[in-house]
C-alpha cells in the first residue's frame, strides 16, 4: 500500500500545470475528471468549532490557559474534534464544502501574549513560552486525534511567527526581535509543538519579522521551520496577507511577484487572492512547476490523511449526535469554572445562597461575553445572571448599571446608574459583572474598538464603568468584582475596595453556570493567570517594541498588582516538601502538598526555576513544569513533576540554548512572596 | 380642602414669569423656594416599564391587541403600573428623577395602523378604530389607577393626530384626511379614550394635518380636542416636534414663534429645546403669561393629583419587590400566548412532545425579537429556541440558517444556510422563526433599516430568508412558520407549502415559553389578528395617501391573505345561535358558543356590523364588540355583548357620526367565509 505522499504524487501528476496553481487557493476548485472536489481549506475551531453554526462553544483560549490541564485540554480539543469531524461528515453529503465545513482548521494561535493591549490576546495561552507550548501541544493532539493511519483534523500553529499587534499596523508592521528574544520568546511554543504534536499545517502572520514577510520568509519558513524544526507539514498564509506584501510591505511590484515570493519560501496554501496571480508569475518566469508541485503534493498528502478520498476513515462513522452533547457541557461547564481566578477573598466567598444578591454591570446578563471570538453559536447559553439566579436561594436583582461603554450616549438614552445603586442597596452583597468584550478588543476589521481597531490604549475600564463602579461602591455593600477581559486590567482599586476579585476571561456557553458553581462552592477556584496583571499601561514598555525587555513575568522588574500563576482557591493548600533531582531527562520534582482547609479543591502546581547569578537579559524566572489535581480536605497527595532538559536552557544572544551550569533554585506555586516552597538544585 | 387644581394655582401663582416657563420643559429643573424637585416628565411604558432597566416586558401592544382580551390588558396594564410606582418609590430617594424615572408615561399609541409598511405599528394596537378605543381604555385604566383621590401614573394618548409614516418624512409631511376619514378612522380611539379612561395627557404627532402643525394645530389642540372632546388634561409635543414647526415644517421662522404658536395653540408641554425660546417669545410680545400660567397649572394639577407632594398617596407603599414578581411572569406568559395567532395548521398541532424539531431562523435565538421597541430590559428571557428546548421531549436542532437581512455579508462570513438544511433532514418537523425585528422595522433614527428610517418597502421576507426557507422547503419536511413580525407580511407561499402557519409579533420576554405552550398544545391558541394580512403591497394604496379607501378591511375590496379578525383554534367552535336585540344604549347580542373538539380553550368572539344598502365610502364592515372566554370541551357557553350606540353610527363626509337607519346584519366570528353565524337587524 502506497503512502498518502505517494497518493497525493500520482494524484498531482495527472493534474496540469494549471490546475496544480487553482488548488493552492484556499477555495480550491473541483476537478471533476479527477475525482477532486471543491474544497474550503478555511475552518476555525479555536475553542469550539467556529463559524459553522450550533457546536460547544468552551471558554476562550486564554481561559482554557488559566485552567493550567493540559489533560482537559486534550479533552476539550478531542470534544471539538468529534463535532468538527461529524458536521464534516454532514456537509459532504452536499458534495463539496464551502467554508468553515472542511476538516483543515485554523488554530490553536500560539502567539505569545507579549502586551496586555494587543486586541487578539485572547486568542492565546498567554504570556508564557512553555505553559504555550504544552497547551498547544495539548490542542494540537486532540484534534488531529490518535488514529494510526488519518488524522482526524488538521491544526494549524498561527500566526507564524512574532506576531502581537498593533492590530491597526498589522499589514505593513516589521516586527524586530533579535536572536535571542525570537528563540527564546517568539519561536519557542512553535518548535516545541512541532517537535511534540506534529501539526499538519503552520500559518504565516501578516507582519514582517526582521525585514521579511512572514508569509514569503525564506529565513522563518525554510531556514528554521523546515531545517531547523523539522516540520513536515504545509503553511498557509494569513487571509490576504500575500496581497499585503506589496500593496502593504512594499516588497514587491505587484500579486504576481507577491506569490511567487511567497510559494519560492515556502508558502503552499493561500488564503485571500494572491494565488490567482500564480499563473500570471509562471508566465513570467517567477515561478517554475517543481515548486508548484511540491506545495500541492503536501496539499493533498494532508487531503489523503484526512481520509477525504477513502473509504475506510474511522472517523467518518462519527454521528451529528455528538454536537453539543451532555458530555460536552459537562465539560465545557467544568473548563469553564477551572478557568476562573480566584484573586481576592475576604471570606465573603464561597457565598451564602440565602444572599440577596444585586448582579451588577454590562456584562451580567450578556451572551456575547461569554463567547470571545472565533467562536460557534452555542443552542443554549448561560448568561452570569442567570448563572446566579439559578445557583442562588435567595433574591436576585439585576441592574445592567451603564452602557459598556461610554460612546453615543445621548441625553435621550437609557441612564441605567441609579437602577444599580437601588439594586446595591435592597441586597446583602453585589456581584459586579465589568469588564470588555471581543467587540472592544479583538482583530482589525472584527472590533467595533475603531480608533485602534481592537487593541487597547491602556488596561482600564471604560469611564462608564468606572463611574458605576464608584456610585456602587459607595453604598458600601461588599462587591465581588468580575473582571471579564480576555486581557490584564489596572484591578488595583478592586483589589483594594472590593470583597472579592474573580478574573473569568470569555468563559463560553457555560459561562454563568460556572461563574454559579464558583460563587456558591460548587466548585473550589484553581484558575490561575496566564498573564500578568500590571497596575498600569504605564509601567511598560512602548507597545511597537518587540523586545521581551521589562515584559511580562519572567523580564518585568516592576511590582505587578497579579502575578503571572497567580489564583487563589477556597481552601488551604500547603507544600509540605519538595524535593528535585537531576535525571537524564531533565529533572524529576517531588512535592507534598497538604490540603489544610475544610473544602475539597483542586491544587495547581506551577514550579518555576531562577538561577542565582543571572546573567545579562536572562528571565528573572521562568515556569518549568505545571501540574493540577483534586485534592481532598485533610489529606495530602504528592505530585510528581517532570522537567524537561529542553526547558531548563537558556537562550543565548545568537540564539542558541544550552543549560548553563550554576546554582539555581525551583520555586513551587508561585515566586516572590507567593512560592510555597523552593529546593537548590545545581545543573 | 382645596382641589389639586385649587393647589396647583397658589403654587404657580408664586412661582415668577420665568420659572413658570421652565417648568413646561420636559426637564423641569428645581424651584428649591418653593419645594418643588426638579422633576423629569419624559417616561414610557408601552408594554412593561421602558427604558428603566429591569421590568416585565410584556408582549409589544400589536400583540397584546391580537388577544382580543381587554380584561387582561387592563390587569397587564394594573402590573405595568404597579412596577413603575415601585420603580418612582426608589428613585425619588435621590431628591429628584431623571429621565425615564418619574410617573408620566407616555403611553398607548392609539394611532391606526393604516399601512403595513409602517415602521411603528407594533407600538399601535392595529388597524380598527374600535379596537384600538377599547384596547386604549382598558390600558389608560390600568395605568391610571383607580384610587379615588390620586392618580397611580399618567398615561398619554398619542400621537395626536393622524399620524402613521412614512417616518422618514415625520417632520415635515403633511398628512391629508378628509373630515369623514378624520373622525371616523383617526380620532375615533382619541375620542374614546377621551371619553371613557379620561387620560392624563395627549402627545402632538410630529406632522402637520390638514396644514396645522400637530403640536400647535388650534384645529386639533383646542376645537377638537378640548371643546369637542371635552379633554381636561394637559398636552405634550412628541420630542423635537416644535423645532420641527420652523426647521422642518418652515410655518415659523425660528424656535421663539414655534414655541409660542404651540402654547397659544394648547401645547402645554415640551419635550426637546423649543421651550427654552419662551423667555425670549415672551420678550418679544409672542406669547403672554396668563396663557403661561394656565399651562403650568395643568401640569402641577397633574403632579399634585400623583401624590408627588403629598404624604397619604397610597401608592407610595408600593414595593420594589413587584418587579418582575412571579405573578407578573405568569401573567406575561398568558399574554404573550394569547396573542399568537393560528394562521393555518394541516393538524401537525399540536405537536407530539417525542418529535425530533429543527428549530431554524434567525429570529429562533434571538433574545432582541422578543422586545419590540420601547421595551424594558427583563432579567429572564425565554427565546423561542429555549422555549421549545424546555417543552420538547424530543432531540431539538438548532440552525439560526442565515443572517436576518442580506446585508454585509462578505464571502468570508459565516454561511449558515447547509446547516439548517442538515438540521431539518434529521428532524421530524422544522419549526422556522423568521420574520423582522425592531430593528428592521421602528421609530426614525432608531431602526436599522436606513434607507427608509424605519418603514417598510413591501411585505416580503427579506431575501436572506426566502433563500433559507426554499433550502428548507426542499428537504420535503412539515414546516411550521412561525412568522414573528409587528406587521403584516406576505405569507402566501407559507399558507400554502407549510404546515402550519404562526404569527406571534413581538411577544415578550416570556416568549419562547408562550410558544412553547402553543406548539405542544399546553395553550390553545385564541389569538386573532388586528390587522389585514394582505397579499402584497401592490394591493395597497400609495404609502404617502391618507386617505382611507381601500385600506384595512373596513374598505378593502380586494382580497387578502388572512383577513382582520382571522385567527385557528385547536379545538372546534361553533356559533350555534345568534340573536339581536335594540337597547338603550345600542344592542345586546347573544351568541351560543359550543366547543365541539376535544380540547379546552378560548373563544374570541368578534362581532361585524354592515349595512344592506352601504352607500358611497362607508365601511364595508366594522368591529362593533367582542368578547373573549374559556369554553371546555364539549360545553356551550352563551356570550351576551353589550354593543355601544356610539359604534353604530357612521361618518357623514362633514365628520358627524349618526346611526343612519336602515337594515343591517350582525356577523359573528368573522366576516364573508370566516362568518361563523349571522342575524338581521333594522337600526
Amino acid at each position: 500500500m502506497s503512502t498518502f505522499r505517494e497518493q497525493a504524487q500520482e494524484l498531482v501528476s495527472k493534474m496540469t500545470f494549471g490546475e496544480k496553481m487553482e488548488q493552492m487557493r484556499y477555495d480550491a476548485p473541483a476537478i471533476p475528471r479527477l475525482g477532486v472536489p471543491a474544497y474550503n481549506w478555511w475552518n476555525e475551531c479555536l475553542h469550539g468549532v467556529a463559524r459553522s453554526g450550533a457546536a460547544t462553544v468552551f471558554p476562550q483560549a486564554i481561559a482554557m490557559a488559566a485552567a493550567f490541564d493540559r489533560p482537559m485540554l486534550y479533552e476539550t480539543a478531542q470534544a471539538i474534534s468529534d463535532e468538527a469531524r461529524a458536521k464534516y461528515n454532514e456537509y459532504k453529503t452536499f458534495g463539496d464544502t464551502q467554508i468553515y465545513q472542511g476538516l483543515t482548521y485554523w488554530s490553536p494561535n500560539i502567539n505569545i501574549f507579549r502586551d496586555p493591549r494587543w486586541g487578539r490576546g485572547h486568542e492565546t495561552y498567554g504570556e508564557d513560552p512553555y505553559l504555550t507550548a504544552t497547551m498547544g501541544t495539548a490542542f494540537v493532539k486532540g484534534l488531529q486525534g490518535e488514529d494510526g493511519t488519518y488524522r482526524k483534523l488538521d491544526a494549524t500553529l498561527k500566526h507564524y511567527a512574532v506576531h502581537s499587534g498593533p492590530e491597526a499596523l498589522r499589514h505593513e508592521f516589521d516586527a524586530k526581535a533579535d536572536q535571542k528574544d525570537l528563540y527564546e520568546t517568539y519561536l519557542y511554543a512553535f518548535r516545541y509543538c512541532v517537535e511534540h504534536a506534529d501539526p499538519s499545517a503552520v500559518m504565516g502572520a501578516y507582519n514582517r519579522t526582521n525585514g521579511e514577510a512572514c508569509c514569503a520568509s525564506p529565513t522563518l519558513l525554510q531556514k528554521i521551520l523546515r531545517e531547523e524544526f523539522g516540520f513536515q507539514g504545509y503553511v498557509v498564509s494569513d487571509c490576504g496577507a500575500i496581497c499585503d506584501i506589496n500593496n502593504h510591505h512594499k516588497l514587491t511590484a505587484n500579486e504576481a511577484e507577491s506569490a511567487a515570493l511567497a510559494v519560492k519560501s515556502g508558502c503552499d496554501l493561500n488564503c485571500g487572492s494572491a494565488y490567482v496571480w500564480l499563473k500570471t508569475a509562471a508566465a513570467a518566469g517567477l515561478i517554475d512547476e517543481e515548486t508548484i508541485t511540491e506545495a500541492v503534493v503536501r496539499l493533498f498528502t494532508a487531503r489523503f490523511r484526512l481520509g477525504m478520498f477513502a473509504k475506510d476513515c474511522p472517523y467518518d462513522n462519527l454521528s451529528y449526535d455528538v454536537v453539543e452533547c451532555e458530555k460536552h457541557t459537562k465539560l465545557n461547564r467544568q473548563m469553564a469554572a477551572d478557568g476562573m481566578v480566584l484573586l481576592k477573598n475576604t471570606g465573603i466567598l464561597p457565598l451564602n445562597p440565602a444572599a440577596a444578591v444585586a448582579v451588577i454591570g454590562p456584562n451580567a446578563d450578556d451572551r456575547l461575553v461569554l463567547l470571545g471570538n472565533y467562536n460557534g453559536t452555542p443552542s443554549r447559553y448561560t448568561t452570569f445572571l442567570k448563572g446566579i439566579q439559578d445557583a442562588s436561594e435567595g433574591k436576585v436583582y439585576y441592574a445592567r448599571g451603564c452602557h459598556i461603554t461610554n460612546q453615543k450616549v445621548g441625553n435621550w438614552a437609557e441612564h441605567p446608574l441609579r437602577e444599580a445603586v437601588l439594586a446595591a442597596r435592597r441586597s446583602d452583597v453585589v456581584v459586579m459583572c465589568m469588564g470588555l468584550n471581543a467587540l472592544i478588543e479583538g482583530e482589525e476589521g472584527d472590533a467595533y474598538n475603531g480608533d485602534r481597531s481592537g487593541d487597547k490604549a491602556d488596561l482600564e475600564l471604560p469611564n462608564s464603568q468606572r463611574e458605576l463602579y464608584e456610585a456602587v461602591i459607595e453604598t458600601g455593600k461588599p462587591v465581588i468584582f468580575v473582571n471579564v477581559s480576555g486581557s490584564a486590567m489596572n484591578l488595583c482599586r478592586q483589589s483594594e475596595e472590593c470583597a472579592a476579585v474573580i478574573q473569568c476571561f470569555y468563559p463560553g456557553a457555560e459561562g454563568g453556570n460556572a461563574l454559579g458553581d464558583i460563587l456558591y462552592g460548587k466548585v473550589n477556584p484553581s484558575g490561575r493567570l496566564p498573564v500578568t496583571f500590571y497596575r498600569s499601561h504605564k509601567d511598560l514598555p512602548d507597545f511597537e517594541d518587540y523586545s521581551m525587555e521589562n515584559r511580562t513575568y519572567r523580564y518585568f522588574k516592576g511590582k505587578p498588582l497579579y502575578p503571572f500563576g497567580y489564583g487563589l482557591s477556597y481552601t488551604n493548600f500547603q507544600v509540605k516538601s519538595l524535593t528535585a533531582e537531576r535525571t537524564e531527562e531533565g529533572l524529576s520534582v517531588s512535592a507534598a502538598v497538604a490540603n489544610e482547609g475544610s473544602l475539597d479543591g483542586k491544587f495547581t502546581l506551577p514550579l518555576y526555576l531562577t538561577r542565582k547569578d543571572r546573567e545579562g537579559r536572562d528571565p528573572l524566572r521562568w515556569l518549568v513544569g505545571y501540574d493540577k489535581a483534586f485534592i481532598r480536605a485533610g489529606e495530602t497527595l504528592t505530585f510528581r513533576i517532570a522537567i524537561e532538559e529542553d526547558i531548563l536552557a537558556m537562550t543565548g544572544e545568537d540564539g542558541v540554548r544550552s543549560v548553563k551550569p550554576g546554582e539555581y533554585e525551583i520555586l513551587a506555586g508561585g515566586f516572590e512572596e507567593n512560592c510555597m516552597g523552593r529546593v537548590k538544585i545545581r545543573l
